[in-house]
């Protein structure tokens, strides 16, 4: 029997994941580093939304940002026209971000520096569910054009998100999205997820998302204090 | 060193998915059954793409669905619209469907009933791509929502189709999807791949994606004869 040893090893990887997550988590709250784990299917505009949240907390904050994907730099480049620190994880064929990958990332970042880290997982609405990258907050994008069903069917994922950013939102209309029932099936799965509606393109809403990582920031630091 | 050992075991679970894929294969061919694996991100249109497909084809043919999805019966729902035999396969948390899975939910169909069978894979650009179903083409949906650069940030699956289906075209010039640009990368990861240029939600172009799959079908019929 194949199935159960094949069990076992992923309980194995999942713990080492996890208790290096879990020291990733005690080193960004000794430096007081606020964490964010973006989730999403490929295209649903992480990227975007993350160039202009990092923009927007520039003012008066340090953000920087991990970006995984199979293949390209693109993500790395596209947020460094933001001016922030920015290092791109190529996966390979790999389908997840694990917390190992993020600690080779920052490696050689000073963390004391940072205010936000924002780790922008590579396209998948199923894999990376599995994976603590030790986050504060992970957060799941959906986008209009994604389809009003999407929590329904993959319930496994919102499941582990704090906070569901419906993105896309100045094209909603035009691909007939029925926000109210998207809604209503985000909170059907995830009752309790904060739920934010932005369109990452025009910067509608991303606002209130930007007051809210602020907010939970601030908390962070009162609570580390 | 657990990696080695993972390696291993995940080379095996190939290998005795590749060998029942090559069985299925064998089988199909000798009841003229010509088999789609459609493969695609969440929502990209796959289930309303084949929901027209099937009715296109239903004059002349007998086609058949089998539908993966995490949760929900909605996709074998609406694929039962069309009037032909359809079955949902429920992968609970796995990411990806095996041929074990499509042999199991087949398994009390008559093949030799059958002209088409489409298997509708979990929404995933990853992990779909590792595991042969036993199909004549692997056909991967890509829509203009999703951004140009996807099979370049993508390109382990895409290199395995043999079908690229651009979809939702009626909204290209809404979400500003440079289509040539899009084709451009499509055929820079897959060369020689066959593409198609549809609206699944208005239906255009779909006549030329059922036209090919006719001629692939009847090909498919003189060389096994």
């Amino acid at each position: 029997m194949s199935q159960p040893r094949i069990l076992d090893i992923r309980k194995k990887i999942l713990n080492k994941n996890d208790e290096l997550a879990h020291d990733m988590r005690a080193q960004f709250a000794a430096n007081g580093v606020f964490v964010a784990n973006l989730v999403s299917s490929p295209g649903s505009g992480k990227t975007e939304l993350l160039r202009r949240t990092m923009i927007a907390l520039g003012d008066r904050y340090v953000a920087a940002a991990v970006t995984g994907d199979l293949a390209t730099e693109n993500d790395a480049e596209r947020l460094a026209q933001s001016g922030s620190l920015t290092k791109q994880i190529l996966t390979g064929t790999m389908c997840h971000l694990e917390a190992d990958m993020v600690a080779n990332a920052i490696s050689d970042w000073d963390l004391a520096g940072i205010d936000f880290l924002f780790v922008e997982n590579v396209g998948n609405l199923v894999c990376p569910g599995d994976f603590d990258l030790g986050e504060d907050i992970r957060v799941m994008l959906v986008a209009t054009t994604e389809g009003e069903d999407k929590p329904l069917k993959y319930p496994t994922l919102i499941n582990t998100a704090d906070v569901v950013i419906i993105n896309k939102m100045d094209i909603a209309e035009a691909v007939e999205c029925d926000v109210p029932l998207l809604e209503r099936n985000i909170h059907e799965v995830r009752p309790g997820a904060e739920v934010f509606k932005v369109s990452a393109k025009t910067g509608a809403g991303v606002d209130e998302w930007v007051d809210y990582l602020q907010m939970r920031f601030e908390d962070k630091r009162i609570q580390v204090a």
